[in-house]
């Protein structure tokens, strides 16, 4: 067999404004119209634009992040119709009450032998309207009752929407009900910022309308597991390789509530004992004892790996960022010893060219920088006051303290 | 060089009931007198009771487990004293606020080739004064402010309190005010139960009195990430061989607030392909969307990973079991994309004799039953109820349907 | 279920003798009597002595080692009967030439979760008449040609047989037909001494003979890819757990001229970037150019890592031993660019308490010394000279220089 | 910082031949100019051809491997100046009568951050005149003493010699003198074929020449351990990025007489238990016992392997070259039983979508072919005559049976 050309169904550019791309579009909407169509087994290539569609600049300030238009992130390319993906009859089953016309299950394996480097895929079938109506239910809900002096979740907004090719009539309509791709979601996988999900990886999604839409996007280049520092893995563009295969009946035959993967053979290897581990507790930083709370006890966890690298230093954002972006195992250790869960992180040792074992007292070495606004000094994470949190869901802009 | 006998520092009984012998205890008090001495560099052999202290007998009922008189666990040997190790005026530096005392710090290195073949040990240096007032305070505002109904924290309790060889002067004062033995604790380690901290381990742990007073106990056979329903590992008593390093000054040198460790080299090695993985989101069993609670979506991705098992045969509670013993891997996977965090759970699919893969309908084997209390029927952790409750710290006991 | 107690199926004594116990064997021969019996689908216990059947004592000289009686060594326990094992009549097949009576196929799989801590396992099933005579006959012939001053194979030998609880006649002619158990041979198995074949492997081995007469010894604790140095493996004596499943027509099913396996999931793991690699080729340490020998390759790959870890402070032959008993990873590399055949030696550098790798002039430690025979001071292996030859297949017994 | 862009010190063209290209060359020679100078410290990109030259077209035929011309193969980039590498008295020390102007080493390691996916790079440094002669020489008293029907080495050959950018005066004399750049060697490294040394891998290489006349090319993007059907790796052209430091006196510092590597983190990971493990001995396939040969062994376990996965309907050439580019392990298992050495070859069970697990009989599939010379049928690799022989350094150039 010669070669045969991998087909690329999905092109984007990198220097035309996203939002101006038929190709892509930053909602989840059962209405957004197909992208392009691909067929039950078929291996093509698809093009994806980083996560804020070409906002960031390179230079050496962090000022475009701070200042990154959140209503124009987080665009995919699709939604793509998958042939042979039927939307009823032939679903049924135990789960009716949930997926009422759930056809079948999505199989995506990316082939390890023809996919760049990337670490990281996100992968989403688009949803069902009965669901969207759910997610918006729910979210609002949380949003209602929010008393927490932070954004908890972001309903719809018809700021700066994209339809893909949609006709402004749906594109309003989109606007009004979508929700957005921000998060992951069990119905559908959506943002789920896996690390393990990568080269070689094999998904398995539940379908929830006719031809699938599925789509793709928001590529990293490496992450740590919690992504912690919300944009702190290496995001990029990419062209991803894919290939498709649909399981009829498959939501009922697997007994699957939320996707499912088996992680590809190409993660970073460095062995049990190169993982220098902390542990970290359900008290938080303030001596507040939490009962079995693992958000809390991961929290924790980090900050010891914070304190600890900083005295090699570091300034605490330059680990902040470096705990987003490399490869940590964040581990649920223990929920069951009442009151405390017990969360613990590796830190592979083999990615510093310089020994951090727990041998001593640290060399404080000069780390340079990480980029800053230019209205903010370096600063560190302490344990008081309220500009120290770690930002979980909020991002690296700060202000001077 | 000949053969070198290690020395064993602790010798229990598996027939004489724990409350009798004076090398256990099940509080952390610093009045608690030394079991033993061990030298700065030393390797001993440790002998532990299993965490019940001999409460269950080796039959087929659930119903020794159910009876579990819960005053009379988790029994340590110990605590020892390590030599070298002094209280004060060697400490000092940037953690004096909270360790005023803390002189160094305690590595401990179990010998691969050495010790038997259990997975998880616990360490525990014993506790400073301060430290168990600290606890006590915090512990008793949880519980003052609770209003779930279940226990969220056991407060200090006389009742069978064992404090080793302790005059009864000084038994009557820790069972006033020793901190129960059974959570692990952010200032000494305690009862952790981390499933990587097993043969070949390097555990730093702070201390915070003179001698240390260093405990060791509650042993594992086996154990998953989060060893989800509390008395779900292979639980065993057994001989541990470790050996004792002390680091001048090591809590600062370090950094260190919480227990650091450095796995051994001989975890189950399954490659990453072959754990099946399951993910969860912050939306509860009722469909309520939580903030970024990873308690919520660690719970939900171990009832997808039942609901998956489910169908090859296996009772809910005959998995729910399973994955508290089996090795499997509980990641935080996503914590930044509001409001869903997103959790991880990797099932090693090579622990099972039968194929496993998400390959299409499971074949329903008959798997016989898991043991349960005489007046129980086997039933199936649903969605809805309350009594289908995954129970967090609630042990195994549960009432008919 | 409450608890099965495991049979132990073979017991054996470190204190009597070797050739004085029944259960024990030191030839390969289908007349020697069977010493037990195990069902098809059951798992037992069976008892090892070690490779010398007991003639080295506890003490610091090599005096035990040079004076080995080798015709009294290499004891195994059996031959078991695996029941539903028969001779004839239901092979057949392809293979027929090769084992006309080969029946079917063992896979012995030892239990991971009860087996003790040693490394290597050597599984071996007796041998059919055939075989026997075609082992004798292609020995004999290449000890008929050799001109090398070694011994290159060993021809049956009546001195010091043991035929287990073989009557004096069948004893007479298994001393004088029988194979020696000390090579592994490709038709059954035997003495392969291969490193991975540890807890929780599963093999699978051909049957030659009713009842298949399994043996089982020569217990490993530890051993590196190619068990350099003869002896050098931590031998042991022990007992291992094993579970067998008799395979209707096995071998014809699956091709199989050889023993296949799995591994089991606990050997030791380091990442592949903790492996200091050496490289060697065919080229010998006189200069002369080999063409493709991977055995000349591999010896020029040990000594390469013989003269690294020599820096440090180690004797040569330190390092000789270390290299026969760490969890080294001998591969062929390169085997087809003429003339020169390339072999790696993977060096953990986890498994040293200092560093080893690669970063400028070596510190010489203090290693004490290895234990040598009293008529023989230190030395070193060197490039020249015929004492410095590294013994394959000689042992450690040399001579002052 | 913002992003520097990292240097391209090679550009290559796959449209011309290499042989007019000034920045390859296929020799080992002193006096072929430097196409190009790196800095001490400094990453590059290299740009490589593939191993033919581009004698490979893209058609189904295997003619074009069969017509290769082996005179005009294995062009390599470069070689180039490192700077900061000076050719005489600094260096001294116990390897001076090998080495006597050897100053220094060269650590290279590719950034696993930036390089692309391919698996395999070949580092070469330079050689000095006197290494070149002894390379002569010895491989040319090979030559002089062969009696097989083979080649064996291939001497000095002025037939279509490239020397780079040389004049036709140092052209000439490359001719006469140059070692063929096909074998790896132990003195300079050269083309070892490894496949480990790939992607994140530091390789330390000695130097004999002033600038280190650094030398790298015919990339691998996937190869099993031997690559053992010769061109069966999945060769390719590509670019590489790499770093260079240099280590004075490091190889008297190193004691090294080979090249030492560190492999990266990144070798596809599959567990030990997924390897299907076969075993072979120095008996060959015509039943004749080797004394303790590995090549012998080696061959035998790759004849395993192919007659295991024949059944399920490869032909045999296809599970040869299926061996050569798939990530196979081969160890040098057990060399020390005399007479049989014992080696193995680990199949990843998980690189088929079928199960090729031990369970019984194959079923045949369907496997297509491989592609063939226009003047032969396909056949099968038999244990008898000479055309069935694995042709180790051979190629894939076969005739009709």
């Amino acid at each position: 067999m010669g070669l045969t050309e991998i087909r690329k169904v999905c092109e984007v550019s990198l220097e035309i404004p996203a939002e101006k791309q038929p190709k892509l579009h930053n909602r989840w909407h059962p209405d957004i119209p197909f992208a392009g169509s691909i067929k039950n087994g078929e291996t093509v290539k698809i093009e994806c634009v980083d996560w804020t569609g070409g906002q960031i600049g390179n230079n050496d300030s962090a000022d475009d992040m701070k200042n990154v238009d959140l209503t124009r992130i987080h665009y995919l390319s699709g939604p793509f119709e998958i042939e042979g993906v039927f939307d009823k009859n032939n679903g049924g089953g135990f789960l009716d009450e949930i997926y009422p016309t759930a056809p079948g299950i999505l199989g995506c394996a990316p082939s390890a032998e023809v996919s760049s480097h990337f670490n990281i895929l996100k992968f989403e079938a688009h949803n069902f309207p009965r669901v969207l109506a759910t997610w918006n239910k729910r979210e609002g809900e949380l949003i209602a009752a929010n008393k927490l002096d932070r954004i908890v979740a972001q309903p719809p907004n018809p700021q700066n929407v994209h339809a893909g090719s949609a006709t402004e009539d749906i594109k309003e309509k989109v606007g009004r009900e979508g929700a957005r791709t921000i998060p992951g979601r069990p119905e559908h996988g959506g943002n789920c910022d896996i690390k393990n999900l990568s080269r070689g990886s094999k998904v398995y999604l539940p379908v929830h309308v006719k031809g699938a839409k599925f789509s793709v996007g928001d590529l990293h280049f490496s992450q740590g597991d919690g992504e912690i520092s919300f944009c702190g893995a290496i995001e990029m563009a990419g062209v991803i390789t894919i290939n498709f295969k649909v399981m009829k009946n498959g939501v009922a035959d697997l007994g699957m509530k939320s996707p499912l993967y088996l992680p590809g053979p190409v993660e970073p290897h460095y062995g049990p004992g190169r993982y220098l581990t902390f542990e970290g507790f359900s008290v938080d930083q303030h001596g507040k004892q939490h009962y079995m709370d693992v958000t809390v006890a991961y929290r924790q966890t980090t900050l010891r790996c914070i304190e600890y690298l900083r005295r090699f230093g570091y300034s605490d954002y330059q680990v902040y960022l470096l705990l987003s972006c490399a490869p940590v195992q964040g581990h649920v250790a223990g929920i069951v010893d009442i009151p405390n869960a017990c969360t613990t992180l590796g830190l592979p040792m083999d990615i510093f060219d310089f020994d951090i074992s727990p041998t001593g007292p640290a060399k404080k070495l000069d780390m340079g920088n990480c980029a800053y606004e230019t209205d903010v000094k370096e600063g560190k994470i302490t344990d008081g006051g309220k500009n120290s949190e770690i930002s979980w869901g909020g991002g690296l802009a700060f202000k001077e303290k």
